[in-house]
């Protein structure tokens, strides 16, 4: 029989907690067989939202945690103080083994710190970038690190270009993944003093399938697989095709609503025009990985629902099915002790 | 009579040199009274152009220039050695107060380099920023910087949103514009090292209306007038608006032939729908003005069209007639001098 894989969702995280996330449990668990779920929260409240659903008892547990932190705390404090909370008692089963993995649409920060403080970074990892897939013209694409590590050096970028390399190939399947850096120009002198000295150094990792510079222009038409760039730059990125997106599509219905004739159209256009909308909607893919821990820690979106936290779930079977977080480490270590020698 | 102003243009920068420039000086003339323009460029080509074209000859006089940069030439090298390109003559004049603004389709890096080395910086301003004007979901913003000024510090971050804010009031009427800083959470404490750095001082500048940081999310939407950001995450922003919103229209054309019942749906919405994405077609404003020099300069697209080359022109008219270098000057002056009091 094939391993079963132990995912602890956080089910007080989010906009629509706990409902959502206790749908997207229980339909991860309809859908796959290898998976177990421990709903970390407030065990009366879950008990009853539980009640109308149906679902393999066996595969589903309640882990008591009285306390939520909230998005606007303050991370740092957060995790310190709020021992009880559902997102730390969540990654504590991570950091014990009790879990392989910790889904949560929670307070952002506090994923992140309670990522590196309570799970722990794997041996050789020095940041844990976030990871989010954004969606392409006919795929998606990894964008690294979206995460609270600003101010990055060129060894952390080297380390996500790896690392994200390693999650397309293993988790999305995609052969020899094209690694890219965010550039403001396509020629190896141009960019700022971050580019030009990480530059050189992917260019000399011989695991990796380093393209060179993308410009932001060609990200959305999939110019690479794997981007690769500091947080600062990866969070305006996300934050501008969520924005974006969202900006155009409803300038684009508000003009079909603008004349009688357009309204007819719009009816007529409507369903492929959804379909279309839909492959560029974030939430299909499910929540980002924080890479480089002891462990899959996933963050949903803040208005997750039931799919997101679904397809988070799944995610975590592929992630733990294909090793990764021990391909990370063997992968960085090997890389560290070739520095060393050198 | 209202003063004359005097416009050099770019006749060979550009993807579709000379006939756009050409045709876009032609229809500036032919829109405004005021306006006088020097075409830059190799003579007989131009007078060829201009055979078919009906303007006001005393009005339009061609200045010749034997040379031309091209896009992937190195700048710095490409400015001193092309003494009789169209770019170094056009921005000579504009030195020497023959003209009042240079417009060019040309190098971006060129003109870059050209606008600080030929042109000249206004005593007070450290960096000159590219500040092109993006669109919102309502309107327009300015997003300064965009252009070669990377690893900004925080002194000329202050300046930009000086610059901008006199652009966007004098130029585009925008009144008391409101001025955000690029940031990856809203929180006065988030963000990377330069932005915590500048933050406080744009709070404590009596002379711009400072909202605070605006997340990259909420740029489309309009949230500043104002986009303060340095050029390497400017350029990401700018890049990506291009991309993205291609990328978007292209798939949702596509969607919209996937069926018959969806094409003849397109057939209705297209004039609405062409409407829209008009209106969020950034040649409708023109190019990007490289503000805090002695005299215009305005950086086009490569691809520009008629239409984008003649609606650069009618700004340099609006620059010049609301003083905006004079205004930046004596704005950066006295911001000095109150800086050398303390």
């Amino acid at each position: 029989m094939e391993n079963i894989i132990k995912v602890a969702v956080d089910a007080m995280g989010g906009d629509y907690a706990p409902t959502e996330a206790v749908k997207g449990a229980v339909a991860a668990l309809q859908e796959r067989e290898n998976v177990q779920i421990f709903l970390v929260g407030k065990r009366e409240i879950l008990e009853k939202e539980l009640e109308s659903c149906t679902y393999p008892e066996e595969r589903l547990e309640i882990v008591p945690a009285g306390e939520v932190i909230e998005t606007g705390e303050p991370p740092v404090a957060a995790i310190r103080g709020k021992k009880d909370s559902s997102l730390v008692v969540g990654m504590k089963m991570v950091r014990r083994g009790e879990a392989d993995a910790f889904v949560s649409a929670g307070s952002s920060g506090a994923i992140l710190v309670g990522g590196t403080t309570i799970v722990g970074r794997i041996k050789g990892v020095e940041r844990a970038p976030l990871a989010p897939l954004i969606p392409t013209k006919d795929g998606v694409s990894l964008l690294i690190d979206c995460g609270a590590n600003v101010d990055a050096r060129s060894s952390h970028l080297v380390q996500f270009a790896r690392m994200g390399s390693i999650y397309m190939e293993h988790v999305m399947g995609v052969k020899n993944p094209r690694v890219g850096i965010v550039n403001i120009g396509v020629e190896e002198e141009k960019g700022n003093a971050l580019v030009k000295e990480t530059y050189p150094l992917l260019k000399e990792c011989k695991d990796i399938n380093f393209i060179g510079s993308i410009e932001a222009r060609d990200i959305p038409a999939g110019a690479a697989d794997v981007i690769v760039t500091e947080a600062f730059v990866g969070n305006v990125i996300l934050k501008l095709y969520e924005g974006l997106g969202a900006t155009l599509i409803s300038k684009i219905k508000g003009g079909m609503m603008a004349s009688l004739r357009s309204k007819a159209g719009a009816l007529l256009v409507k369903p492929a025009l959804k379909k279309t909308l839909k492959s560029f909607d974030a939430s299909e893919y499910g929540g980002a990985p924080l890479l480089g821990l002891k462990g899959l820690v996933v963050k949903c979106h803040g208005n997750s629902k039931e799919k997101e936290f679904k397809n988070s779930i799944i995610q975590c079977i592929s992630f733990k099915e294909q090793h990764i977080s021990e391909r990370i480490g063997e992968n960085l270590t090997v890389a560290q002790e070739k520095k060393e020698e050198v």
